[in-house]
């Protein structure tokens, strides 16, 4: 089943820009994982210090597994410390419809 | 410039899924919408009650000439009545980057 996940990943005081270049790489370390159809990563418009990333898996086990990746838990650990942990939200969704790249939802 | 919106949409207690069929509807009649890269719709997994729509465009004045569009308005009037705007919440965002279907983020 898939599976979503939104959330915002808030950056300590005007290191926005820093977190944000560390998520790229995050993204790029995503690229060669087939379950992951979707990564984006935004900057929030009225909140210069938020991030948000949506994450779209075809399963939930192939997001736990991505976690492990050395590539990926390396930018975690450079990332723990200019994150505001305090503000950190995530929502954990099931996709269900809408129009996705190319046509509608594949899911 | 892209912009996305990530947004949480409570349905009154029990109607998520009237809700979630209308959204669909509204998902179809952005299919035709070339400004419109994705429109998806989920559920969220620990609220029985909410949905959660994240929206890409290509731009912001796409997405707004979409809320004009008659079927579009035409679902939202028939939306209103079962959603709790207590707890609606939306997140105005700009992608910069990330894994999108077939490669990378094309903004």
């Amino acid at each position: 089943m898939a599976y979503a996940l939104a959330g915002k990943l808030a950056a300590r005081p005007g290191r926005r820009d820093e977190l944000r270049d560390l998520m790229l790489e995050s993204g790029a370390a995503l690229d060669a994982m087939p379950g992951c159809m979707l990564y984006l990563i935004s900057e929030a418009r009225d909140d210069a210090d938020a991030l948000w990333i949506t994450e779209v898996w075809n399963d939930e086990a192939p997001h736990r597994a991505s976690l492990q990746l050395d590539a990926v838990r390396a930018v975690i650990e450079r990332a723990m410390p200019i994150i505001d942990m305090d503000r950190m939200e995530q929502v954990h969704l099931v996709p269900v419809g809408g129009k996705w790249p190319g046509g509608p939802w594949p899911g």
